[in-house]
């Protein structure tokens, strides 16, 4: 969940980039290549992820094996990629995390973070067993009652945001998005 | 709206990259620097815009001065920047290519376009008053009536989508986040 560095060359032919507003119409500052003319633009990140709940309630959390955060816990999530939706993203860092079945649902929070230029989306999941085979970005996985997740040692507000929202969403019976900016 | 051409060179040394799994647990063919070691991964950008109506039901569009689509209709929308949120980033494109003067709402879509390796994000949004102040991008900016929408030459499909979805819930009076996969 790091900020991307700076861009110092061409990643088209090599070239040192100065950094100016293009003469488009453009105001903002971009890495131009001097030889071959290209602007090269930085943009926020989507994060992909889903609350994974067993029928009876319990929600799976997993305890990272990566930095940042190593050892805190985490809803299964991670970078979006190409050739991808954000649900079908969503459903492949659960498989990897946590090797959990799942049954993908609704989209339930989109959270910007200006602050690290990134958008997480979380979706609803229903877990069809409880069979995990979590994988090296994960120490453990485990399932939390309510009364039980560890909220001081959750590994983003992303993920304590969506949890708390999550849980009461459910004592109300509420079905809604959350659109939220951590500013 | 197109996609981004693959990593030839490096961006932080310069040197041509390799194209390779990294070592580290990844599944997917990266850039990879060989020289200062740097993984440049690519992933999906987010388009940012809202649905900009009057308190009298007309619907603000932009006819488009700009490449793809240039001469067609759209939403105001555009490229989501670092240091926003998706509904800052919407209002300030609503900004640029319309110069409206809005009231931000509700997120109202969410539409995943992995063949462009995007999402786009729709706000509803209220038109505080007709004045407008387009800018370059657009070549003109005007209000239409549901009736008037011209469908068949709107510039992309996740603004026809909105639109549609956006009038089908005004007229049952439903309110909803609309989450769709353009695949």
């Amino acid at each position: 969940m790091s900020f991307r560095p700076p861009i110092k060359f061409c990643n088209q032919c090599g070239a040192a980039v100065k950094h100016a507003v293009p003469n488009d119409g453009d105001t903002r500052i971009r890495a131009i290549c001097p030889a071959c003319g290209v602007v090269h633009y930085q943009n926020p990140l989507n994060v992909v992820g889903c609350i994974p709940v067993l029928d009876d309630g319990r929600i799976l959390l997993c305890k990272r094996n990566i930095e940042p955060r190593w050892g805190k816990w985490t809803l299964p999530a991670g970078f979006m990629e190409l050739d991808e939706t954000t649900s079908q993203g969503s459903a492949r860092e659960t498989d990897e995390e946590a090797g959990a079945d799942i049954e993908m649902g609704r989209l339930f929070s989109v959270i910007s973070v200006p602050r690290v230029g990134q958008v997480h989306l979380f979706y609803c999941a229903r877990l069809r067993s409880e069979t995990l085979n979590p994988g090296h970005e994960t120490i453990e996985a485990r399932f939390f009652e309510a009364k039980d997740i560890p909220w001081d040692e959750l590994a983003f507000r992303t993920v304590s945001i969506t949890l708390q929202r999550y849980l009461e969403d459910r004592a109300s019976g509420t079905v809604q998005v959350h659109n939220i900016d951590l500013v």
